[in-house]
């Protein structure tokens, strides 16, 4: 018997889809996260219109209801703090940490992650996630897959994740934190920034870099790509976001006024 | 990565679905079985005929082509030696010992279970496996979900049955066999009995009943049904089933002779 999903750890754990094509999918997805108890499901940027009313969603026709729609993953992502994106280890050199799905639950647990609100996001059916959607996360979150045939379905790939979530995260013991290296480290508050505190700061830093002749428009997408990387890398926490975001907007202010004297 | 799966503990499992009716759900499944490296798919007396085309099966065509079919579950079954009947237990009380999903991989490295041919059964997409098709299983698996919402898609069961063997069964320490509730029990070599060797057994202690005047001809089916549970609980040795035949083959022979005298 899984505890109520409206006060379970479950709560903060956000499902986002990214251009999903199949409404299908979309149902399927729905339904899998009813039978784990899950309720929070965002759609960003879906390829059909109608895929509130997809027949795969048995017994969860109301979470896909509620769903909530985004224009963009930023979007998707403005509240979240510790955001997970999926994918697999081919054709990729990973620009961020990997966790592999059976360490999930014990990061989460961890004391490095208390309180943070969750995301993981899906990437389509063919392609999964591009460079650009993980330059949002975190962490790349994989499951352990037979490299002969790694692509997974998108529901099945969120059923699992589910499954392994609902099955492992509440009876847990909190693990010691240093005791697993994949645990947040305890000097990371930096998770308690949301996703669009990170975002608002990587913005003002790039208008920096631009004003200040650091870095030419013809570099612009490229460094604006690596900065969002770094500043998740860093995890600054929500007092360190205010003071850098400030330091940065005195300095953008300076620039624009001619030097007295 | 994965070990291969010709040598894993995987090639003992096989994965069989009785009265399939969607050929796309075929086909998920035998994705999910090469996501996470099982090949030995059977389909009992599946309703669509031309389900080895399903669209689904992405990279897994060949699996596809190569699955067995089989009339009925008794025939799918004839091999298996250890046989895992997936359900819900709602609307149901269990004839036999349910081994929730977590506990799955603990239970296959046990003692009891070293060496057993394994076979991982799931029903048809409405109402999955009836209580006769159970019959034929010594343990109900159930997948811990939300009780308000039990009941999953076929390929996402599979898909999360499997990924909690891949993940947890190679490395996994063997338990002390006396640490898990759970655990075969070590004197239970009649888990080295088939499928098809219980089978026969049970044919020939039913027509003793009937030869004895034990049992009634209406209280055939009902008896068979019990008759079969029993001795998959009793799990009697190979040595054993040859014995208990041999005895009731030489009664069923007297019964059939007047007494001399």
């Amino acid at each position: 018997m899984l505890p109520d999903s409206q006060s379970g750890p479950r709560n903060y754990i956000d499902i986002i889809l990214v251009r999903p094509r199949n409404p299908l999918n979309i149902g399927a997805v729905a339904r899998a996260m009813a039978n784990f108890g899950f309720s929070h499901l965002t759609v960003v940027a879906p390829y059909e219109p109608h895929w509130r009313e997809a027949q795969s969603a048995v017994g969860a026709e109301d979470l896909l209801q509620n769903a909530k729609v985004a224009a963009t993953l930023a979007e998707a992502l403005a509240h979240a703090t510790l955001v997970f994106g999926t994918g697999t280890l081919e054709h990729r050199k990973p620009e961020q940490l990997v966790v592999s799905l059976p360490e999930l639950a014990p990061l989460l647990r961890s004391k490095g992650a208390h309180g943070a609100q969750v995301a993981l996001v899906f990437g389509p059916e063919k392609h999964g996630l591009t460079r650009d959607d993980l330059s949002f996360c975190h962490r790349l979150l994989t499951v352990p897959t037979d490299p002969r045939q790694p692509s997974m379905n998108l529901g099945q790939a969120v059923a699992v994740c589910l499954y392994e979530l609902a099955s492992r995260l509440d009876q847990l013991e909190v693990p010691a934190a240093s005791k697993s290296p994949q645990a947040m480290p305890d000097s990371a508050p930096g998770l308690s920034t949301t996703s669009s505190g990170i975002d608002l700061l990587a913005g003002v830093i790039e208008e920096t870099m631009l004003a200040a002749g650091y870095s030419p428009r013809s570099m612009q997408a490229a460094n604006r790509h690596d900065l969002r990387l770094l500043l998740r890398r860093l995890a600054p926490g929500a007092k360190d976001t205010r003071r850098i975001l400030g330091l940065f907007r005195r300095i953008l202010w300076r620039l624009s006024r001619p030097p007295a004297g």
